[in-house]
């Protein structure tokens, strides 16, 4: 049993009020419903969400020990959150929860250049280091749609990507190090400032996309690469989906390795297009490929001049490329208002699927049958450079019947993607959304060691209840 | 308890061996005394030992599945072992266990250009599946010294490096995926075949890395990268170690990543001149850098350029460069050598600390005075692109006084990385030779989640009792 079950608003009581007060002051506490509400869920309108008792905004790590310690004293359920710009609902609240909110811890504590690290508590936001990197001539890759706003935090909870992926991996690549608050207050450390260290179990990895359920992060030590050139891009049009996915294999096949390489189907093409104004594709164009390449001097030319002619030697309608990073910046700018531009024409439910390089194609191409056999309609915009789509259903938020098939339909694209040999999610994770998807990818014995492990660091089921894992005796699944 | 503390080769019968034997035939199952014994250990002499009951070699993974129901059903503990090339014990024999070696399972099942992965049985050498990617343009960097003869499985369970890290990483950065048989006997599968995922728990991880003592791997999807151009060699010698420190530190200010940087100091340096008959450096040559860039074409050469001039601008006594592969081969082969270059002079115990790559100099000085303070010569080699140092403490094995003060030296040595801001391992693992230091590094909180996590995989403490986690209830360690 779970603090989940057992535990709701009213049976928080005055006693948790005073001990959060008294670890967080009164400028660190929110218990006004009207203001709780704020917090009680992310982006994703399909996620579940409850009602926080409290919300605490906790400024050191010496505050989120004392929150812990009075939450599980009290047997209050914590759900640990960062800017809230999460996709799964895996920062929503459970009824009755404390929400733990870390964007008030936000100082960048160390950059070493030398080292080639920074250390920064979980607050801060993505693009805050990125900048205070390239100042030092350093990069920060992982880099979530929502940088400007997402913060570091959250990154790691949930072992957040980007469009950088491809070519520079995800969030936990670049981390060294973590400090965690656990179910006890206890403090635990993992990892290490040096490059190199296999010193016990990875706990900094187990830690990294666990979404809140095993502890609280409270500072992180990553590591930073050298800032590459400025990047050189290509688009290329094709008049088939089939086309641009043969592409990418080509290019991976080429032994290229572009530091960005997006695909975008014709509905997320129009939709870009109609709403910057602008035409990006000729009206028989069924699929776009934007592609960059950070490589230095005439390596990078030589690179651009390849990925151009294979994509014309792979029947590109047309193709434009340029050095420019200013022209570049503004052709991936079809891109990266996708999602926008597709919100303005409905309600989204936007799909995290990764696939193997390979299949990109029949995934895409599998999702425009889903959409015809819904009655919806469905854009696919995605990562061709490491296979993680975004497959985004269409509807009527307001009519509950066209809901219904656009829910069907979002599993419709889940159960594609894992026949195709692929995951339910390649970077927004799981949250209190996939929590039976990712049983029927990990399978019995997955989720019994999922569940054990938990259990290790999580006895009592003081975090995140209902979060990646369905507690084990929910009443829904017997 | 654990089932190291309730059994012993007299308890384990003939029920046991009739189990083995039947799960992986009279070819696969040895109990000779005589030919266990050649099983017994690892390459660290430091490191103890027991005597096995028996050695399994199972073929498949449903005949490991079925070893480890046998050794369960007995609560005889099960010991992992690759090719034994190990050099901290982790593979060790404890009296009366099974040695379960996956030298037989050595099919690369399969190689996916178009994806850029392999999927391998663990008994796979290293060399094997580097060659057979080679033949794809395909590249799998994980380089320890002993790659002609290591396994893939050992590699994993240690998260091996090698000399390619400060570049491309270690082991566990190529995993996509295991299939590892648990304590039960159930087969979990981690992990994916897609470049991102971030369903549930990092598994793949944890299990990377753990020695052995969570699960027996059967099976890994490895990513492999484009094959780097042929590499440019660049050799710096200084009067001082500090000065070749601060060469480290420039190329890191600078921007650069060589894909090889090693450091040898004098009494390295002279030990591999005398075991090659050449001479490597001056009379007066107190550090040596070897540095390669395997950057493309003109990047490469300016890389190359670079890195020469930096060298000589920190105060080099003399530099060659030359971007002829067979004569960087040469070059290397110092520092390949090194180790059987001092074994030639007495034993060895060879550390593997890492530190900081800003307190490599500091390293090594202070192994100079830590061997001064023994009355022992202690030689310092090391992967200077990452800050993982190999100091060796050379002794004599008769004289019981010396190695004694040699293991003195070799913990000082410890204690002076850890005091540097490092780590005890860098890639070789604690195995049964450093679980006090394992102790002293992750603290108290980080030894309870470790062992918290272990018994939740593990409860019965079957695999691998005394690898890297002192049993809790050691009687040595109150």
């Amino acid at each position: 049993m779970t603090a989940a079950d057992v535990v709701g608003a009213d049976v928080a009581g005055a006693d948790l009020a005073a001990a959060l007060r008294a670890a967080v002051g009164d400028h660190g506490l929110v218990t006004d419903p009207d203001a709780t509400a704020g917090y009680a869920r992310d982006m994703m309108p399909l996620a579940p969400h409850g009602r926080p008792y409290a919300v605490v905004l906790p400024t050191t790590t010496e505050q989120v020990q004392a929150c812990v310690r009075a939450c599980a004293a009290a047997r209050v359920p914590i759900v640990p959150r960062g800017a809230g710009t999460g996709l799964t609902g895996a920062a929503n609240a459970v009824d009755g929860c404390v929400v733990l909110v870390t964007t008030r811890m936000d100082r960048i504590i160390e950059l070493d250049p030398d080292n080639r690290l920074a250390v920064v508590e979980p607050g801060v936001i993505n693009q805050r280091l990125k900048t205070a990197a390239a100042a030092h001539g350093l990069y920060y890759p992982p880099d979530p749609s929502s940088l400007e706003t997402c913060t570091l935090g959250g990154n790691l909870a949930t072992n957040a990507g980007g469009l950088c992926c491809g070519k520079y991996g995800v969030t936990g690549d670049y981390v060294l190090g973590l400090e965690a608050v656990l179910a006890d207050g206890s403090l635990l450390r993992t990892g290490r400032r040096t490059v190199k260290g296999v010193a016990g179990y990875d706990l900094t990895r187990l830690l990294v996309g666990s979404e809140g359920t095993l502890g609280v992060i409270t500072r992180a030590t990553l590591a930073l690469r050298p800032l590459p050139a400025a990047p050189g891009t290509v688009v290329a049009a094709f008049d088939s989906v089939a086309k641009a996915g043969a592409s990418v294999n080509r290019v991976v096949r080429a032994g290229l390795v572009p530091s960005l390489m997006e695909i975008m189907d014709a509905t997320s093409l129009r939709a870009s297009s109609a709403h910057l104004g602008t035409d990006l594709a000729g009206a028989d164009d069924q699929a776009l490929l934007l592609c960059q390449t950070d490589a230095a001097g005439s390596v990078g030319e030589a690179e651009l001049d390849r990925l151009e002619k294979l994509f014309r030697q792979s029947g590109a309608v047309w193709t434009h490329a340029t050095r420019d990073a200013a022209e570049g910046a503004l052709l991936l700018r079809a891109r990266r208002v996708s999602l926008t531009a597709l919100e303005a024409q409905g309600a989204c439910m936007t799909e995290d699927v990764a696939v193997p390089r390979t299949r990109i194609a029949e995934l895409i191409e599998g999702c425009a049958q889903i959409g015809d056999t819904a009655g919806l309609t469905v854009a696919v915009v995605g990562h061709a450079g490491d296979g993680n789509m975004h497959p985004t259903v269409l509807y009527d938020r307001h009519d509950d019947r066209e809901q219904a098939r656009a829910r069907t339909a979002f599993d419709a694209i889940l159960d594609l993607a894992l026949s195709l040999g692929g995951t339910i999610t390649g970077e927004h994770g799981v949250g209190k959304l996939k929590q039976d998807w990712l049983e029927r990818e990990i399978g019995p014995v997955g989720l019994r060691v999922h569940r054990a492990v938990k259990a290790a660091l999580d006895p009592a089921g003081l975090f995140n209840p209902g979060g990646m894992l369905r507690p084990a005796g929910d009443p829904d699944r017997p």
